[in-house]
């Protein structure tokens, strides 16, 4: 399955994705979920439900007539690993690849869903692409074992870690720079785990208006995912539509030469075989009026 | 006015803190507040009707009857700064003193209310205390200038920034070690800004089991506040209930020789004059049952 959150004439929702439209399970009932956190604890069970709405009277939506939510709009936390892929690690020049995943998190605020634009902010020019896999949890846990650690996760979607490289060089603390509102694009949509399969089967790739910028297998990742959920659950309890951002490959911009960063009218797209391609517009943030 | 986030019986409210209880805000009426986030945001206007409630025959509540919260149970964003107090730089070593405050962010679940316990994780005996100023956002606002910065806050409260030192030291991100469950300690009220005053005039005190380990003027602070409000909301915008713990002075157990980590059975208190004191038991994580 694949699992959409949606904004439309002021109301939000969650949505089944098929073929070009969405099928809207917020319609399903009044208790329906309305959001991916509440659509994620209510989907045990409700596969059946889910299944026949396919074939009822529930509404469906076109994708133009909808604005795209970051697949989880309201986290408890957004996970993001930094320095995963030995590509990357080695384009940062000499690097001594890390015991550890670099972890830091992101607010949900310095998101976009599919479509949305990616804002440059007024105070920086250096806006960089990274894009990523991303694994949303679908069971709470913590002290949760690499062997049982797909259990808990429900399923992925392609992440663009977006990064203000300057703001990121402030101190040794890369926050800041991760956290820009609107620079963070997740979606199209969540592909459920036993849809998706194998993750470490799939590749990746990133475009910048249609140039390919970034490509590579998941299979490269330096941590599995099970062992960025048994690290992340040791700290904390992973909740449900938790978010973990896995790390991008070689072939940021700002390893480019010359550096490339992001200009207003760029397409950046992030692909995953599998699930789908995350489209964003870039534009400049307004001036203060 | 002091307001507090409580849970009793198994519901969770918002209470005005007087004279030693709480007047419960949350069975004022059937659309009162029920959290911190809805309390701040439904605050302006309704001083009247807030001051009214204690004349009226609204439900006190003994301090010992209620579970204290931190202060707002599921803020939008923590963020916290590192390396703003001189004596907790210098103590470190010769670090230069950083250009801008170091900020990283903590998810909701790492935190504790007042008297909740902080809890030494299974996987490390290095637990270690910092007694922070708090400041709760009042009214969202993005690219707010330092001068009606204040303007944007609600109000102050003590902090236990919590640190797992081992962890933290992971990897240059010392987000991981920041944000273990149950270390964070957040309370036991918050003091509203008219009450407080101007919060340089203030000092900071944090104790282990009685014994003086940190004391501080928030005057001592390297960034004012209203710089790091202005720093922050030029990233993201801030929201209500976003939480900005300012920083540690010296005296943090890692730099005292030998140094001291947290042990069970301890207790800490983090006392800030205008506010009053919160104080936390120690315990450590049960194991693998």
């Amino acid at each position: 399955m694949k699992l959409a959150s949606y904004a439309r004439h002021g109301h939000k929702g969650v949505a089944l994705v098929e073929e070009g439209r969405l099928i809207d399970v917020t319609a399903l009932a009044p208790d329906a979920p309305r959001t991916m956190r509440e659509l994620l604890s209510w989907l045990p069970g409700q596969g059946d439900r889910l299944s026949a709405a396919r074939d009822e009277a529930v509404p469906t939506i076109g994708f133009d007539e909808v604005e795209f939510l970051p697949v989880v709009e309201d986290p408890h936390a957004i996970w993001c690993a930094a320095l995963t892929y030995m590509s990357h690690v080695r384009e940062g020049g000499d690097r001594p690849v890390p015991a550890h995943p670099l972890f830091f998190l992101r607010v949900a605020a310095s998101q976009v869903g599919h479509r949305g634009p990616l804002v440059i902010p007024r105070v920086s020019d250096e806006l960089d692409y990274e894009g990523e896999l991303a694994v949303v949890i679908g069971t709470a846990g913590r002290h949760i074992p690499q062997s049982r650690a797909l259990d808990h996760v429900a399923g992925f979607t392609c992440y663009n870690d977006g990064s203000v490289r300057d703001w990121q060089r402030h101190t040794p603390q890369i926050t800041p720079g991760k956290n820009f509102e609107s620079t963070g694009a997740c979606g199209p949509w969540l592909v459920t785990r036993d849809e998706f399969g194998d993750p470490y089967r799939h590749r990746m790739q990133t475009r910048v208006n249609g140039e390919v910028v970034q490509s590579a297998a998941i299979s490269e990742l330096l941590f599995s995912i099970e062992y960025m959920v048994e690290y992340l659950s040791t700290i904390c309890t992973l909740q449900v539509g938790d978010v973990i951002v896995t790390g991008t490959s070689g072939g940021v911009g700002l390893r480019r030469t010359p550096p490339y960063f992001l200009k207003p009218g760029d397409q950046v797209e992030v692909e995953i075989d599998g699930i789908g391609t995350l489209v964003n517009p870039v534009r400049k943030e307004e001036a203060d009026r």
